[in-house]
This record gives structure tokens, C-alpha cells and sequence, in this order.
């Protein structure tokens, strides 16, 4: 899809224009696979193969003053949080954590303390979902960095952005727009008590590697994304993968209590905030009744949100059943503002 | 050797104050091996088993004015040596690079033509060493950094810091100083053509991979590291994890002729400078032999430097038979200035 004139009218301009997503893309065509590649870059995680067995691959960093400002987010905090973005990218193609390797970069007069307790939180998070951290990096940056690349156990069947098919339906775990909502919040009253149910969503998510496990493992998903940059982005990533498009129900997107006590019936954080780390699946028909007899085994709420279709885009539907014009927005880190 | 007391005594200072290795130290006694965990952290990689057999982990980062500085390295250059410092990881263990991740971060207004000659860098390295990056991750920075996590098949036998025995003889491959002296002709003339021979060694690292792992698959070697801080400092690693100590020749240590033109007979730098990239290794005697015999397969010189002793400590002898104080430092930078 992005061929070599996309490459060349890149040339001159900067991240910011071209956006992390448009840049990636131009990415993608140069990483082709090799030998023990089973899938490449572009998913959630890559597959490899070590040892006769496939492995999921990934990486993510967390950035001082991008991802994180310290004034909310304690360096424990975004240690755990640090593994817990990428056990989410595990989450959703039902992998097993197990072995991740830290690079961490902080300033010369960072407090020993602040860095014991920012390893104690990657250290935690990770047992907490089985993982061994064996190895790590430490530089000097002047603004505090934590890269974590994670290696986890596949699952026998492989499930990734590319399955969806006309008529499955798309179904959503957790709530969404929590965290989206606790970072405004946040930016507007930087004193808020850190231990709010709100702020803990975006500053301890928990990924739902128990839910992903079994929607891989059962066969009931034919594909899986983590929520990360937003429902209508990451749906779209799902659509634009497995060439088909999608409508979605705005009153059906699951929100907590604490979003519909602020934001009454408005969905629009829900749908376009980033950072929830919910999953994100497609579901075919015929598997429906197994998902709804299943959902004890989950570990928490799915929700049925609308479906997918052959014609292309992201549909919405609002309460009344007319067609809401589609949120395009989701979280560019190079395009929207830092935290 | 770091107790519960060390960890006290760092609290309230700063990383600066502990110093990068004396912070990492305590970092260790933090991470426990796990299921699986073969090698845990401390050595060159980490030891894990996949799919019923070991691979090799590590993870290292590259940090601008830290690590490199744009006005000397190129895009190009810092994705090539990123690669190359974890790649010269696996050599000091024998391995075989085969997968990595890559996380980096860029300024927003970092042009796309320089974020597309940092991973041409990144791509052609690992193709070079033949891995294949699988994946990656781009942040917003406000300086550059790119962090690689690479994983290596490991040989059958494992060679850490830690088998080094009094008696044996201490050899380090090519020649040790010249990138460090290029760092020194930089920063006072950083004009200077880039393509130079002594920056090419700074800039463009080539990690002993083939040396590696013939060292290790032949069974000549009893512990090997990468010189990446300097010789002595690296040394001392060896023989802290071998609890042993060494003596070396100052005038054996191997260095170019280009260094020889700069510095005369002065080995300094050559015993006290990073980022080489060149293997130092014990060998026992039973295998000198062998070693000298096999001399051409290595892909590169080697040279006798010293040898093992029962000791602590590591001992320098001038060209004269004399006791030369020992250099204590090497490359810690959070002590250190930036290049």
C-alpha cells in the first residue's frame, strides 16, 4: 500500500508532519522478513520462531514529558507501566510474557531512590504477569526514558490485525475513554489525589493478557488489537489491515461509571482517547454464542459494539441509529501535545 | 558482594554520585533469575531458553550527546553502531545475532530523510550480522535516542565473565585506543574529515562476531568479555566475576599504527579508552596452543597481553619490567563529560 512515491515525498519534511503513523508506514516496506520471521513488523508484536516454537516480539518506551509528566506519574509508576504497555501488545495476540530486557536513560542528579523505585515497578509488573526481567541498559539522557522489549510465548494459533471479515462483530473489553479522561483531568488540575479510580487507569493499566489468552486460544477472534491510541484508530488499523471497513454503535462503546458520572452520555473520549490498554476483537458469527457462554473466563466485561463490513471506513452510529460523523482524531504523539 | 546495606547507602544520592556500574550493581541483586532464566543479568547478554534451546538477550542504547554528537556521527552512522554495540555483546558470548527490536525518539522536527538513514543504518547492520529487525517503536524526544534489543542464538557452550583461572592467558583481538583517540581529535577538531581512519573506528564499529564465536566454539576460551569501557575497566570485570585478578604488559596491548603516528609509545588511552568493540578472553594454557594454531580463522589479530593471577586486583608492568600504577578509570558516563 505505501509504495516508493510515498518514500520520496517524505524526503525534506519532518516527524511532525508526516506523523508517527505516516511514518511508519514508510517504514514498514523497508523490514521484510528473513529467516525465522513469521510475521513481521506492523502488528502488535512480531512472530518469531526460537527453538522449533514461535515467539511474539515487541517493544515500547515511555517518555518523560510525551508519556509521562513526573508530577503525577511516580517513577514507580512508570516502571509498571513501562511493562504494562507492552504485556498489553502480548495481550492482544494472546501471548505469555516472559523474558524483557530494559533500557533506561535518566538525567546525572536523578535520585538513586527515584531509580530504585522506577526498576521496582518494572521488576513487579513484570512477575506480575510472569515475565523475568534479564537484562538492562542505564544512560545518561536529560529527560527520563524507559524502553522495554518484551519476548513472550505464543499461542498455537496466531491471530493478528488482518482477519477480520464482513459480518463479524466487533467486540471491546473493560471501558474505554477512562484514561483519556484522567489525563484531562489531570492537565487541568495537576494536584488531583494520584490514587483516584480515574488516574489509576492511565497510570496502572493492567493489560488483559487472561482475556487475550483464551479469545486467541478458544478460536473465537479473527483479529485483535490493543486499545492504545484510541477505538477509531486502532479499529481503523484492524479495517485498513484486513481490507474491509466497520460500523459502530456509539452507545455501545462501554464506559465505567466514573466517565458517564463526568461526561454524561458523550462518547467521544471513549472513541477517540488513547491508553486504555482494553482489547479490541472481531468476532465471527458463528463463534458468537461460544464468546457470550465463555465470558466468566474473561476476567472482565465485553462488550458488543457493531460490526464489520465489506464497504471500507469507520461508520458511526449514534443513539438514534443516524450516522455520526466519523472522529478521525486519536493519540499522535508527533501532532498532539504532550501531557 | 553488594548486600542490602549498599542499597541503603544509595539512597538520597544521585546517579552521578554512585556512578553507572556501582548503580547497576545494586540494580542486579533486584533481578532474580526465573523459569527459563539460564544466564540472568550481569554478563554481556542474558541466557534464556527458548523452544528448548538458549538464546542469547541484551539490550544497549545510543544517546545523542551522550553517546554520539550529530555534528560528527551521522543519521546513518548512529543507526550502523546502535546495531553494532549490542551485536559486539553477542560476539563476547559466541553468538549468532538473529532477531532485534528497535525503540527510538526523535524532536518533532527531526527531518524525515535523517530518521530514514538512521534505520537504513539499523537495517543494514543487522542484515550484515544476519538478523532481521522484527519490530520498533518511535517516541518523541527531545534529544535523539535509539535503544536496541537483540536476540542471538547462543553456542552450545556458554562462556560468561566468569571463568577466568589463575594461570591463564589474557588476549584481546585487533587494536585497542584508536576510538578513543578519534573521540579526542573530534572534540577538539570537529571538522575533522569523518571518513577518516581513526573516526571510522569511533564511528563505525565492526563487532568480532567471527572471532567470537570460534573463540567459544572451540573451547579455547574460559571467559571473554567485550571491551566497550576500556580495557582495564573491562578487564575488571572479568576478574570480579572471576574472583581473580590479572597482570598485563602495557607495552603487549595492541594498537594501530594510526595511534602509534599520534601517540608514540604512550598506551593510555589504549588501556583506559571505550567503545573499541574488541574482544578481550582468557585462555588457559593447555589451549595456547591451539589458539596460536587457529590464529587465521579468528578474522582478526589477537595478542597476547598478560595473564591470570591468583591476586586480586589488576597489576600494569611497564616495558621495563616495572609496576605502573594501575589506571582506574574507563568510561562511565554518568561521571564522565559527554563527547
Amino acid at each position: 500500500v505505501f509504495g516508493l512515491a510515498g518514500l520520496m515525498s517524505a524526503r525534506g519534511r519532518t516527524i511532525a508532519e508526516l506523523g508517527e503513523f505516516g511514518f511508519l508506514s514508510t517504514l514498514l516496506q523497508r523490514l521484510r522478513g528473513g529467516a525465522g520471521v513469521v510475521v513481521g513488523p506492523g502488528q502488535d508484536c512480531a512472530v518469531i520462531r526460537c527453538g522449533g516454537r514461535n515467539y511474539l516480539y515487541t517493544v515500547d518506551a515511555l517518555v518523560e514529558g510525551v508519556h509521562f509528566d513526573p508530577r503525577w506519574a511516580s517513577p514507580r509508576r512508570v516502571g509498571r507501566k513501562s511493562f504494562m504497555v507492552n504485556a498489553s501488545d502480548v495481550a492482544a495476540m494472546g501471548g505469555r510474557p516472559r523474558f524483557c530486557v530494559v533500557s533506561i536513560g535518566v538525567p546525572p542528579a536523578y535520585a538513586c531512590r527515584d531509580l530504585h523505585a522506577l526498576q521496582r515497578g518494572i521488576v513487579q509488573a513484570a512477575r506480575a504477569c510472569g515475565a523475568a526481567v534479564v537484562g538492562g541498559n542505564l544512560s545518561r539522557s536529560e529527560r527520563v526514558f524507559v524502553s522495554i522489549a518484551l519476548l513472550a510465548e505464543a499461542p498455537r494459533r496466531l491471530v493478528t490485525r488482518r482477519g477480520a471479515r464482513p459480518g463479524d462483530q466487533v467486540y471491546v473489553t473493560g471501558s474505554l475513554g477512562d484514561a483519556a479522561l484522567a489525563l484531562q483531568q489531570l492537565c487541568t488540575k495537576p494536584a488531583m489525589e494520584p490514587s483516584a479510580a480515574l488516574p489509576r487507569r492511565l497510570l496502572e493499566p493492567s493489560p488483559r493478557l487472561r482475556a487475550g489468552s483464551f479469545l486467541v486460544g478458544s478460536g473465537i477472534v479473527s483479529a485483535m488489537i490493543d486499545v492504545s491510541d484510541g477505538l477509531l484508530q486502532d479499529l481503523g488499523h484492524i479495517c485498513r489491515e484486513s481490507d474491509v471497513g466497520a460500523t459502530i454503535r456509539t452507545a455501545s462503546v462501554p464506559v465505567s461509571a466514573a466517565y458517564r458520572r463526568v461526561q454524561g452520555a458523550d462518547r467521544r473520549l471513549a472513541l477517540s482517547g488513547g491508553e486504555d490498554y482494553e482489547l479490541m476483537c472481531t468476532v465471527p458469527v458463528p463463534q458468537v454464542q461460544r464468546l457470550e457462554a465463555h465470558r466468566a473466563r474473561l476476567g472482565c466485561r465485553i462488550t458488543r459494539i457493531g460490526e464489520v463490513t465489506r464497504s471500507q471506513g469507520v461508520r458511526l452510529v449514534g443513539p438514534h441509529g443516524e450516522t455520526v460523523d466519523p472522529v478521525t482524531c486519536g493519540f499522535d504523539h508527533f501532532r498532539s501535545g504532550s501531557q
